[in-house]
């Protein structure tokens, strides 16, 4: 019995490192052009070659910095569980802004022009949608910081997204009866200190969601300023494990039907 | 290497199965007789005599109801997460209101009298302390509705609680300042349709626990009323399954270090 429950472990071992290894080994990454309009915009599409036939697509939308490595690296971690991960631009193609002063004109021009921020948003999920590896009838989206404000925008219009999941994203300038719109689920992963997008803010959007009877869960994590996802203190290093949970479940659970 | 893996899967099914049942055969129950003041009371002690050594301990708080079957029921799925549950008794030894104005009448006298309601809160602990299978280091709480009250008066005493969990609690009359005693994480798991414990309950609770600085996070369930852990809705039967989730994370994380 010992023998056999020893070998049994290091059979899980091996199978969890081998599995491991040919999942990194087999992870594809492409720069996708396309145009909203005639703006030129280019998109980073990740996945798991190894997997076989269409799956589920998931619609990354990026934060202030644009492409920047962390960008790169969350549409890698959720790709690594099991989707078709497409970064969307919404800045333009080569449009990566170098400091702070650069981003907040960028995300200027789209928090004063919702249509272009909803047309830019679109143009992205109809290139997710066109992948032929894609399974478009099951099709989700995470926004971090600006990005969530361009994820809600997204759902207002009406996208067919099974869900949407805001990590630290800032909400603001809404149309509050165009929540009606939102046809799945949303997920809000947000610091309680965060002074970007400060908690007045998250408490606006529940009320519209609220009175729009969307589908939605809040998590609100104490001592957690913006950006959590880099985290600069224990309490956002928990919110960072955390977040990933709760969007790991939220995905598995309208993805994997 | 097939044969090797189909043994290892019935050996792990086996597992499972011999585990689960030596689990459920083993779960020992008893009602304790104590006091507070002159007051005498009986809690229910439950916790899977298989287990070795002391154990962390879980104190519940009853609902308004208080010894229902359904407070029984969940003291054992809390007992099951590997904890020695002590269900306190907030009302008195033999008091189970039998209608909701029974139970109006019960939660009102401790309402109004917070000192007598921290008192039984505090009695309650004393005795899961006290029990020789108890790490008393390693301490959490969970109340269900008016439980939630009592739950939060009795952190805000400063009481040696790695963590409390509120199940749908109503917030109330808080001296706000209190909060700073919390020495403990919480845990709020609330319905956002809550009309015995409205979103504004919740809403000032976490500004008291945010000026206090205190270690929370809130989990807030679209579409979810009151009692959703005997869910009545699709959105509570999801609410249901979360908050089992977020509470079992939270137990481990706080008591498993």
């Amino acid at each position: 019995m010992k023998i056999a429950r020893l070998t049994c472990f290091i059979l899980a071992v091996a199978v969890v490192f081998l599995t491991a290894g040919a999942a990194q080994a087999a992870m594809k990454t492409q720069w996708i052009d396309y145009k909203q309009g005639n703006t030129a915009l280019a998109g980073y599409l990740i996945y798991d070659d190894a997997a076989q036939g269409r799956r589920p697509g998931v619609l990354m939308i990026h934060d202030r910095s644009g492409f920047s490595e962390n960008t790169l690296a969350d549409a890698q971690m959720i790709a690594k569980l099991g989707y078709v991960v497409f970064a969307e631009d919404i800045f333009g193609k080569g449009i990566v802004p170098k400091d702070v002063p650069e981003m907040t004109k960028q995300i200027t021009i789209y928090n004063n022009d919702r249509a272009l921020m909803r047309a830019r948003a679109v143009a992205g999920l109809d290139v997710l949608k066109a992948q032929p590896i894609v399974d478009a009838t099951k099709l989700a989206s995470v926004g971090y910081c600006f990005g969530g404000t361009v994820g809600i925008e997204l759902v207002e219009t009406g996208a067919p997204l099974l869900g949407f999941v805001s990590v630290h994203g800032s909400f603001n300038k809404f149309v509050p009866e165009a929540a009606k719109n939102i046809k799945g689920r949303v997920l809000i992963l947000h610091g309680a200190e965060d002074p970007v997008a400060p908690i007045e803010e998250v408490t606006s959007l529940v009320s519209q969601l609220r009175a729009a009877k969307v589908d939605f869960e809040l998590n609100l994590y104490s001592g957690t300023t913006h950006g959590f996802t880099r985290p600069q203190n224990p309490s956002e290093v928990r919110a960072d494990d955390e977040y990933k949970v709760a969007m790991t479940r939220f995905f598995k659970d309208i993805l994997s039907r």
